[in-house]
């Protein structure tokens, strides 16, 4: 298998994380913003939706989206939970991460990061993500508050996925990270699991 | 099972549409924007993340994300593809679906029919999510101009998932479907599948 990762990005670090937590190894490729490997991979058509990461499998199949990534990545291992239920609210959490969560996180970072988003990072714009962000990060404080993981009594795919552009949300987002001790005391859970691996 | 869902929402409708399709009734609480059921619904901590459609369990849990939804009513019947690949490609659009697709088709509908969002509906902001829409519609044409269904031969959660702001995306949002002749074949064909129900 190859996978297509951004160094930069959050959703690319979510597969590299689950891969090394799995202790598997793929051929990787990186293409970083504005790189020729980038181009490449657009121009060999690598990339279905235009985005990295893209893991591509055994029989040629270009797989897009970075929780897709993870659940093909993770079935059969033991961040998927076995429970119906469980595994629902597994999704649930990670359809909210990409619905919700990295909209406003990984967007506010990436508007403070990255030149050529400079001209949408406009004060009200800011202001508004900023807003917006720590009340999507409220929610997970609330769960984390009264459970040590996002879903039952053991990490799983939704940890993986949502510990990225969290992990980050202070640093890189400008986010006020000390409202949120819940999301801190998890973010050093899952970075004390065997394999971890930082961004 | 009780489900609570917004009858104007697509994302509502996504669910519908599975129970439909599938012959299977559940309790319905329709909670329409601005509505006392919503506000109920909001004060009896119903909406874990605080939105519709949320799928109350029979062991009482809530269960948000339409697409989350859909997989728990759709396990083990032939909406989910037994296929790992092409189950991993199912996710794959829909997790597109809540990234892409519904942040800017929805959300263009939703800013020209919703009287609360009207501030927001600046000429500049309608412009731009015109054409990142039509880009977004595009890829779904560029595939179901190769297949008839977006995951093997067989519609799967993907289709289901897709179809509720797709079939909308004209009359509400404002986008030029004629551009794309195979998504309107599409939805010609979900239309015709045993149960389909409107929305």
């Amino acid at each position: 298998m190859i996978l297509y990762s951004m160094p930069s990005s959050g959703n690319s670090y979510k597969v590299r994380l689950l891969l090394a937590l799995l202790g598997r190894a793929v051929t990787r490729v990186d293409v970083e913003y504005d790189s020729p490997a980038l181009a490449q991979a657009h121009a060999d058509g690598r990339l279905p939706f235009g985005k990295a990461p893209v893991l591509v499998l055994a029989d040629g199949t270009a797989l897009p989206e970075s929780n897709a990534i993870l659940c093909y990545i993770g079935a059969g291992t033991h961040f998927i939970p076995q429970d119906s239920v469980a595994r629902a609210q597994m999704l649930a959490w990670m359809f909210w991460e990409q619905n919700q969560h990295e909209g406003v996180i990984a967007v506010r970072a990436a508007l403070l990061t990255y030149a050529h988003r400079k001209p949408d990072a406009t004060p009200q714009r800011l202001a508004e993500l900023l807003d917006r962000g720590h009340a999507l990060l409220q929610i997970m404080e609330d769960h984390l508050g009264r459970h040590d993981w996002l879903v039952g009594t053991a990490p799983c795919l939704a940890d993986i996925c949502l510990c990225a552009y969290t992990q980050s949300a202070g640093d890189r987002g400008g986010f006020d990270m000390a409202r949120f001790p819940a999301i801190g005391e998890w973010l050093v859970r899952i970075a004390a699991l065997d394999g971890y691996t930082p961004l």
